[in-house]
């Protein structure tokens, strides 16, 4: 039996033609600026979201910190929603890094209202720090893989402006959500300041991440970088993937948008099982298996069984998302595997 | 016409008693730890508040700063209202000083339900800064002086306790909170690790705050509190009016409370203006004046024409908290002329 | 016996007058900028160090960590001598508090050399700290309070300049390095951008210190300082004495000097002990022991059981330091009581 | 002509061999420890340096910095040369992202004297940053790669241990070391807590470090790593490349060493250029240019002219630094050019 792992997008294996293109790559010592390959991705991926430049870095994580570190300062404040990646994955980086104080606001299923964001900006006062920064996240991972429609983005952009703020978007998969929405990446930039986008979600590269902004400002996350010790060398390693993935897998996502909401349709209603439709949006299915008699770590292991790996959201969830490893016999594969499951815990039952 | 302050109990002045006791105080270098009335105040306000040791400290803010500094290094996180004073006020000194991560948790009128506190406690991972602390705030100041409960406060540290997480507890006003309450400020420290208490609020000090806790974590708070410049020499005189603020100044909070009531039932109904008299239990009066045809700041500044100085909550309140300075006829005065700004008022309009 | 603490200028007591001032001063709440007496103190000491602007703190090391606070960000670097005040005796606040990386360039006695300054500052470079701030210190404390000369304090400022630094000047015994070139304060000020200046060293007062700059720059200095728990509320009562002290207490600091001269004078020489001369510049007198045969703090307990506190520099010195508690016949007292502890000592021998 | 770099170690392109170890690794989600090749990597360098366990990091800059942050906190200080690379080329991280205080003790061409350092550990005063850990460097970069004999550094740790420090070893060549030593790396860990070894300087890999350590302390690196967005995926990719290094790129330093002998005996001598031999032990030749009439900059733009590429140290010396790209021939027509470029100076001249 092959295990099929459809617990992240993040857990892909470089495929032939990208490890190709690693071997073949052109290096030199980046630290000098020196590696025609990275200097390559950045200027691709700068274009691909619209913006003046880029940077490589090593993680998302790292994308979103250095960002961070470069438009504010200790005793500035940025507001973001608890459930952003950035507030609830990231090692509390915006403070014990960036020395950043969190004002939260808190989205609705991934959408913060405009209303509600205006309304957490505070005039300047000595006793406040000074609201220097918004970031919003898209898609939303938290909530589901959901899509921040693009006027309510730029809605919330324009509360930012308004009050002076700047603007990062965590775009880890800006891509996803640029195809869920039926708009380029660079629609999604328009109005922000900065953006992270992944090259390790459903691009399926090794490692890495990019940060794009203005010239300036990427100047100032190069420095960041450096300051966590995020230099390379011959990063022309990592920047092969990344151009790779950027000509090849961005196209692509749309077919892994297809199977989730496939995958989706199929599971919600087995007996026990249900899917929040309206959530499927991009390429992750939460499914809530609170109707079926198991806790989430039973069917976890018992879908781990039968060949099939998940992740988790207790005590009622597990999440199932789709990558570029699968096909549509994958998808079928997988209901067929829950199905059986399902069986055998009617049957013991 | 005398000016009546009523905006806060901060703006106390020294009393003739005060100013004498500063006079006379046996002074030292604390630096050398030789200032023998800083030592005599250290003790008894350690005893007051029923804590094994105590260190005077500048400022309320700076209380809980060293508090925390003491309690968590960078890549900890500290779980709290995002209404407590130490979140909205402190100028995020919990980030960009301690380097801590606040992990919000939103409380209804200053009460933290226990099982929302449960829930905000993540199990350790990789992911997410480890997580040390609870802060609690008693009376908590933003919901209007409202008083936590004796039996929800101690709900609240056991949650923590199980978790394994330390209790802070800015008690700023713990003096109010107990006497509102009908308890001792110790009962409201039997289940915490430090408290803070402000000499500055209702007490009549001009300077100071305290820190109590146990011995050792007294010495990490006094490391703490030189870090950030802290440290003084012949702070016998701040430690003289605290002397002499908690010898005399403790039991006539009750009459603050006493009269803050009454200010509110006397104004309550009048025409325009309202107070919902379950928030006042403590010092503070909380005046709706949204049915008064009057925005914050109009009503600010006719009050103001009128000789009384109150604060305001934009866009529907303006607050009201009665202090040392204030006897029963200045209630009273202040319930006069606010009927009268409203009668004029009413022929104006 | 009457006990001679001639361990620190710090050591000093308030006088009458000064109580006097405390207990008349006009006071307010500072924190909403209310309090007269404290913006009268920022005026008259703005004046007498020739600055815009000023803001008083709570101490010394307070005043410095606020002022690199104000001239840097986490990533930029400060040139300073590893044997002054700020390095050496603050416990490290400039890198775990401002974020600041220090480049040590060793004084010479307190003398730094212009062209070694100019060594230690280096060109731009992505791996490098970006270069910010020098600061100085006059007198210099562990020289044994040696007085930078002005034409020396100068063509320091020249370099910093050239290369686009700013000057911060760790001026807490500033008063005592004016009177002792025999120019004004305002005259070490005019090219530097910041000043602290400490009220209870020789100055007299219980507490307090101020930072001096631009109006801008002391705007930033006050966010820093409520950073750091450093509001005050009636903070008159400490500026009261801040007053007294600039008006009464700065002119008298040659008295100081001229009795630490005659106590070296009379020292040097002693059987056992001696002064280098040339270091009694102002009111340090550093007394090398190492030929009397008593270890530091044998010859320190000594000197205690005969009444005279001082203070200590192993393995061979021991410091005295005049302040305004102490007057001609002082010396005479000191000078007969270590006479007495050497003839003991010889006897013993 | 053939470009000949010989500027830096850091500058080689990976071999088909190491390539090919890339292309076949096994890889993972190493966020979710399931990298194989990661773990194999880790389990290998910790054997070959001696420790219990290892973390691969993305670079030396985060190793160390990884490294500071699980040994201290802020408010700690850590002892070390100003002239070491984590002290000097690594963005002032230890201050401005570790909080930590640096306490400078010069070392005379990279050997630190025991004795000065033992006096530059303070004893434990509220003024002074807890003095937590010596850092060491071996080969010693800034002062031409010089080799910190084993008996001197074992001394070192000794007077580290006695006064209750911790001991981190930058050892991002202590390969290097070893070899030139004739010791082995285990060696020099016997006495340390923790090492970090670069796998990008000689050993020729595009990127990667790792941190070595006990396996508690391997779990505070790792969660320091997190925190600074050095988290990576499919980290195999340069795991494969680090076994392949340590299993291959070793043994050969020993030749890097032998041809940077050659080279500076060749060079030194060449009419107006001389080199300490005694500093020549290990892979870089430091040449002393000052007699040769032209500046720094003048002779490295003739070499550059005549394909050689070097590195700078103004204002009288340039580097060459032997990496595994040069034979014994590109020492030879290193040495040609060189001639060249000065026979051409003279007849100019």
């Amino acid at each position: 039996m092959e295990i099929i792992n459809i617990r992240s997008d993040t857990q892909t294996l470089p495929s032939a033609g990208m490890l190709d293109a690693i071997l073949h790559a052109q290096l030199g010592d980046d630290t000098y600026g020196e590696d025609p390959t990275v200097k390559e991705f950045e200027k691709l991926a700068a274009e691909m979201v619209g913006m003046e430049a880029a940077l490589l870095v090593l993680s998302g994580n790292m994308g979103n910190l250095t960002a961070l570190m470069a438009h504010g300062n200790p005793g500035d404040e940025v507001i973001l929603d608890p459930d952003s990646h950035i507030f609830y994955y990231e090692v509390g980086g915006l403070a014990n890094i960036a020395g950043l104080m969190p004002m939260p606001v808190p989205s609705h299923q991934g959408m913060i209202d405009p209303e509600e964001l205006a309304g957490k900006i505070r005039k300047p006062n000595l006793h406040y720090p000074e609201c220097r920064l918004l970031c919003l996240e898209n898609t939303h991972n938290r909530s589901g893989g959901r899509v921040v429609p693009l006027q309510l983005h730029n809605e919330l952009c324009q509360v930012a402006r308004e009050h002076g703020l700047a603007v990062h978007l965590d775009g880890a998969r800006i891509f996803n959500a640029a195809a869920a929405a039926g708009v380029r990446a660079s629609d999604f930039t328009e109005n922000v300041d900065s953006i992270q986008v992944c090259l390790t979600k459903g691009l399926g590269c090794p490692l890495g991440s990019f940060v794009a902004g203005s010239k300036e400002f990427i100047g100032k996350v190069d420095r960041a970088r450096k300051r966590l010790g995020g230099g390379m060398r011959q990063a022309g390693v990592i920047a092969a993937a990344g151009i790779y993935a950027l000509q090849n897998n961005v196209e692509r996502l749309r077919e892994d948008h297809q199977r989730a909401r496939r995958l989706a349709e199929m599971i919600n209603g087995l007996p026990g099982l249900s899917v929040d439709m309206e959530t499927v949006e991009s390429n992750m299915v939460y499914i809530d298996h609170s109707e079926s008699g198991m806790s989430t770590s039973e069917l976890t292991s018992r879908l781990k069984e039968s060949g099939v790996i998940v992740s988790t959201r207790p005590p009622h969830h597990i999440r199932m998302c789709t990558n570029l490893h699968h096909d549509d016999g994958t998808i079928e594969e997988v209901v067929d595997r829950v199905k059986k499951v399902l069986c055998k815990e009617e049957v013991l039952a």
